[in-house]
Parts: structure tokens; C-alpha cells; sequence
């Protein structure tokens, strides 16, 4: 990733930032909105705000940069083999969406031939946003009280699973195969915790979290992550340890201290 | 509870809120602070702050109130036998404050002869606050974007697990039997959302989710909960459907249309 550090242009970021800007006026008013209290479960509600966020920035980015391909959860693909591919993923997170936690994100990723050099979490109600780019030390910016309000993330050290925070959405996102081999690396950690989706991983950037562990991931889901977790000294790879493509199987760890990646992959082996 | 409504005086509501600032003043500043990043896993600073936002909270009920008896969970009870009992948790969630997510909550409650007349669900982060108080609606602030930014808090109607939202904090709060008893209402709802800690129970007064159930609580977990999610329209009992006290065994439903609660508590059977 780091190769193509000096391929991202300005107006790249500007972009993904003002798109994120546009997806976040969309998704705030539904947010607790009588909609979601009346659907009591039904992710219908979610699908619709999904859907106009994705056009919404389809729109945009296709006018920006004609040339581009982009890739969205609910739309498909077009133009998939142009040489940037924008990675899109409007509301990651939806039941912490349709029950009113605000810990889902924006996701927009941009691929440079397959390769993750731009990631934005956005986080409209809280108006925490993550901006990750090839070579670039991450940028984060919360109104939040607290530590760290913004400015340059950076994960913390943490040599070993024993005194590592694990963190995964949801014990349901296993297959029986995968659980198993998520459980010997919760064994392992010191503590997990359990929610979260994208900004799980934001808060590894922010050296709060360690570890996050999951499975059945799509491309729109960790695009974006992989330049904001990098970019603040952290890795992501799949169960394997390797690299993330397209092709990948949608098992993914990241990690806020690289030396912990060897610990991981011989626990989920 | 409904019985002792007309007996909350005004000033026990306005020292609550008065009470709650005070402590978030204290935890605001730790949360994401470079403390917690080097702590890295290590729950001390955690409690250091639970110990001082709780120190600040005694002094300033006991000053109004000398009267009053006082449950913490840092420095243990004072005037454990007076007519009304202040029952305080200054960060519930400590897994989330440690972790930099906004979801744990600082819970001021208040039981007048062991009966739970007002409580108060103080998010210092997002600034969000729920009120309750027996005989009266729940109310909820938010300064956060989205359809319910405060006023009335009310519980959405859902009579069957079959279309309900399920909460619960962590798979590792029950223990083997608990698990699987718990399981078997998980299998019956229509979804499952893990973490959240004091804020799934607002979230249910805001009618975005139906069920909590949870084991292992303290007085101070719950105490502050059941006038928020009673005055919201909901029910707080234990496993059994029985009304909590201080002798309950830390099982905890949370339900915001009462007539869940039958089914519930046959499944947990």
C-alpha cells in the first residue's frame, strides 16, 4: 500500500470528504426517526436510507471523476476494472442504526488497481469522521468531549493478545467453523468486547481497541478501513495474515500493534 | 412504584441532574484520554475515575440531604435504612469507557422504602440524558442529529419476541446455565444487537428496542433503569416476572411493551 503514497491526489480526499458530508445529511434525519420506531425490527426502513445515501454518493463521485468505477453494497458495480474503484458502504452497521446506537459509520473506499489508498469512516450523528490515505499519517476529527478530540490517530503498542482489548460485532457474525477459531483467540486477549462494526476499528486507529476478529466481510465493509488502520501504524489482513483483495474471503483481523498479527494467525490456524 | 407518585419532590429531580453534571465533569475528560491508551487493557484508571465521579456525587447528595441513605458501587452503603436511598453507578459500562465507545452511562437512582421512585441515565459524552421518574413520562435530551432529539420518551408497542429487537451487553454475562436460558428467548427474537450496556435500556424507552435481559446486575446497575423505562411505558422485573428489590438476584428483564413479559420469563423458564 505504502508504494502508492504519492498517487493520491488532493481533490481525491476532498471528494470522499464532501461525499461523506452529502450521505451524512441523508442518514441524520432518519436516525430515531418514528420510521425506524414504527418498522419495530423490519430493516426495510434501513434499506430505503441505505439506498438514497448510495445514490446519493454514486452521483456525486460518477460527475466528479466519470472515469472512476465504483462498487456499492446495494447498486453493484460498474466500471470494476477502471484503474480507481470507489468502495462504497452507506450505512455499516445497520441493526446499531435500526436500534438507535450511534456507532455505524459511512463507509468510502477508494481502490488504486485493487489496492486500498483512501478510507473514510464517517460517523454522522456524532460527526466523528476517519480520514485514511496511502502514506499519510490518519487524520480524525471528533466534537466529542473527552482525551482525544482529533487531529492524528495513532494505534497503541501492545505486543501480546494477553493484555490486548478484543473487540468483534456480534458472536452471530461466525459460521460454527469460525467460532471456534474466534473463540481460542478470545481465550487468548485479555478482554472482548462485543458491538461496534466500523468504528470498532476506528477506535483501534485511536489506541483504544487492539484487535477486532471477524468473518463474512465484503469488500464494501473493510475497504475504507484499511488505509485508516494503516495509516495510524496498525495492519489488516485476512485469517491467514495476508493481504485483502477483492478476492478475499471476508475473514479479516486488524490490528493496532503489527507484532501481534503472527499470535492471531497461529491462534485462528 | 405508580403509588408513591405524588411523593418525588421537585428538588430530589433538580439535585439528580445537578448531581449527574458534577460527575460528568469529572468522567468527560478521562474518556479517550491518553491515560486510558496507556493503561492499554488495564481497568485502574477506569476506577480511579468511577472512584473520584463517585466521591463528587455522595458529597454533593449528602450536603442536600443528610438524611438520605447512599448506595455506591466504589465506597459501599451509609444509612442503608433511611426512608429514601440514593443508588448510584458513576460509569456503568466500564468495558465501553475503557474502549473510548459513548454508550456506558452515569445512573443516579432513588428508592423510597426499597421501591424505585426516580432515576437518571446520564450519557457525559453525547450529552444525552433520560429522567424518570415514578408516576410521571420519561424524559429524554439529546443535542445529537436524528428524529428523537428529546421531549417525551415513550416504549413502541410489540407483542411478540417473534418481531422484537433483543439486547444484551455481552454473551459472557451469564454464566453456563444463564446462557442457555437465555438462549432460548435469543432463538425467539426476531434479532439480537450485543453491547450497550445502561444505554440499550434507554433505547427501549425510546421505543428502538424491545427486550433487554440480562444476569449478574447490581442495585446499582438497575435501580436507576426501572423508573425510565416504567415512566416510557415499559417493565423492569426479574427472571420471574417479579418486581426487582434489594434482594433480587441481579436477573434483570427490561421490556418496553408489558406484554412481552409472559413469554419472556416462560422461555427463560
Amino acid at each position: 500500500m505504502a508504494g502508492a503514497s504519492g498517487l493520491i491526489p488532493p481533490e481525491f480526499i476532498a471528494a470522499a470528504e464532501a461525499a461523506a458530508d452529502l450521505a451524512g445529511g441523508i442518514i441524520r434525519p432518519l436516525f430515531r426517526s418514528a420510521l425506524l420506531v414504527e418498522a419495530k425490527g423490519d430493516a426495510s426502513p434501513v434499506t430505503e436510507a441505505d439506498r438514497a445515501a448510495e445514490r446519493a454518493l454514486r452521483a456525486y463521485l460518477t460527475e466528479r471523476f466519470p472515469q472512476h468505477g465504483i462498487m456499492g453494497e446495494e447498486y453493484g458495480t460498474e466500471r470494476g476494472d477502471a484503474e480507481y474503484l470507489w468502495v462504497l458502504d452507506p450505512i455499516d452497521g445497520t441493526r446499531a442504526f435500526l436500534t438507535g446506537r450511534p456507532l455505524f459509520g459511512t463507509l468510502i473506499g477508494l481502490l488504486h488497481h485493487g489496492q486500498p489508498v483512501l478510507g473514510l469512516i464517517d460517523q454522522p450523528v456524532t460527526r466523528e469522521r476517519w480520514v485514511g490515505v496511502a502514506g499519510q499519517a490518519t487524520r480524525f476529527h471528533s466534537p466529542l468531549g473527552g482525551g482525544n478530540r482529533g487531529g492524528i490517530a495513532a494505534c497503541r503498542p501492545c505486543p501480546s493478545l494477553a493484555t490486548a482489548e478484543l473487540s468483534c460485532t456480534s458472536p452471530e457474525i461466525f459460521d460454527a467453523a469460525g467460532a471456534a477459531r474466534f473463540e481460542r483467540v478470545r481465550q487468548a486477549a485479555r478482554r472482548v468486547t462485543w458491538g461496534g462494526d466500523c468504528y470498532a476499528y476506528g477506535l483501534i486507529a485511536l489506541g483504544l481497541v487492539d484487535v477486532v476478529v471477524e468473518g463474512t466481510l465484503k469488500p464494501w465493509d473493510w475497504a475504507a478501513l484499511v488505509p485508516v488502520i494503516e495509516g495510524a501504524g496498525g495492519r489488516m489482513t485476512d485469517w491467514q495474515g495476508c493481504t485483502l483483495t477483492l478476492e478475499s474471503q471476508g475473514e479479516v483481523i486488524a490490528v493496532g500493534d503489527p507484532a501481534l498479527l503472527p499470535e492471531i494467525v497461529s491462534r485462528l490456524g
